[in-house]
């Protein structure tokens, strides 16, 4: 488990030749990393007599993101058992027409595997916008800045699983399937991209006050 | 040293109330995560048969990718350091005008030296950003969407670095040094804002091959 490893081991790994962690993975420590922050926010804003009106918004706020961020945590290494899965495929045997067609099958089975996990982190990337969103509305004003930070790698997140997903969307022969996902996909760019320029702008008027 | 701290201490001490590690270590590890994803895309064109005409180039992108990657290492602690340095001023006595002017004079210090380390990491984050470009020019194509992963992140890290530049400059008492350190990070924003589009253009023109 990488996150049982020291943080310089999985930075290592991934400036390696060793296929795994690789993008997905990161786009999901990506998103892990945003959804800490919406955490943090809420956690410096729990308690505070200034913000007391807002306590049960920010209880809410933090179960919501640590729940979020538990997600992102299991996706960087689901991702890196999908792309086993498919290099299996990948040495299965290919001699016989029987053996190519099993080969065949599985290979489509594992990519689709190997795309969902991608637009899974696409579709909590968003969520994490949603989040940061309203850490930045009602959190404490002193860690505003943290809440900008955290819409930042929910876009990030985002586009990093776009890439991921378009990547095993070009080997897969399933056109309906192709279709609903990139499009699901392209939805959440749009919606986390809005998202990204509406915080980001209420954070720096935050921040100037 | 959080990197010697396994991951799932760096996430959970992030989502924590605990000051550190905030915005300024995230944007710190999201560059050095951007540097590590371009070594990967050296690493995996190195040596190939296919890519032998630019060995050379990849060998000097590998070097400059991986001396980015430890800096960012470096900053991720570094941050953590100049905050502990500014908690220590807000401690010193305030009892009697000598005091007070003391531990504003070094409080003016502590703060030009927080706000110096976000700076340097959004200049190098636009280094790493230029390195992603050639990723994506000469790497491998198999690993094409690792060098556009690479982008989105050197762009997140220039505008979480960006937050944490404004959030100091807004209690610094110097007039030049903000108008020139802002106009500083504005140009790096514009410039890797500009190369992540045109990265992320070529990327998606690659995979659709």
């Amino acid at each position: 488990m990488y996150l049982d490893q020291p943080l310089r081991n999985f930075l290592n790994e991934l400036a390696s030749s060793s296929p795994v962690p690789g993008g997905g993975s990161v786009a999901a420590l990506t998103g892990a990393l945003g959804a800490g922050l919406v955490s943090m926010v809420a956690c410096l804003t729990s308690g505070k007599e200034k913000y007391k009106d807002v306590q049960p918004q920010i209880e809410a706020l933090l179960k919501q993101s640590e729940k979020l961020r538990s997600e992102m945590e299991g996706l960087i290494q689901k991702d890196v058992e999908v792309f086993s899965g498919l290099s299996a495929v990948y040495k299965m045997p290919k001699n016989t027409e029987a053996e190519k067609a099993a080969r065949t099958e599985k290979m489509q089975e594992a990519l689709k595997q190997a795309c969902d996990v991608p637009l899974t982190i696409g579709i909590w990337s968003l969520e994490i916008a949603k989040l940061a969103k309203k850490a930045a509305e009602i959190g404490n004003t002193a860690a505003v800045s943290d809440a900008g930070v955290a819409v930042v790698l929910a876009r990030a997140c985002a586009q990093s699983a776009a890439l991921n997903v378009k990547i095993n969307i070009n080997s897969i022969k399933d056109d309906v399937y192709n279709q609903n996902t990139w499009s699901r996909m392209q939805d959440v760019l749009k919606q986390v991209d809005d998202l990204e320029k509406l915080v980001l702008g209420l954070t720096y008027q935050k921040i100037g006050k």
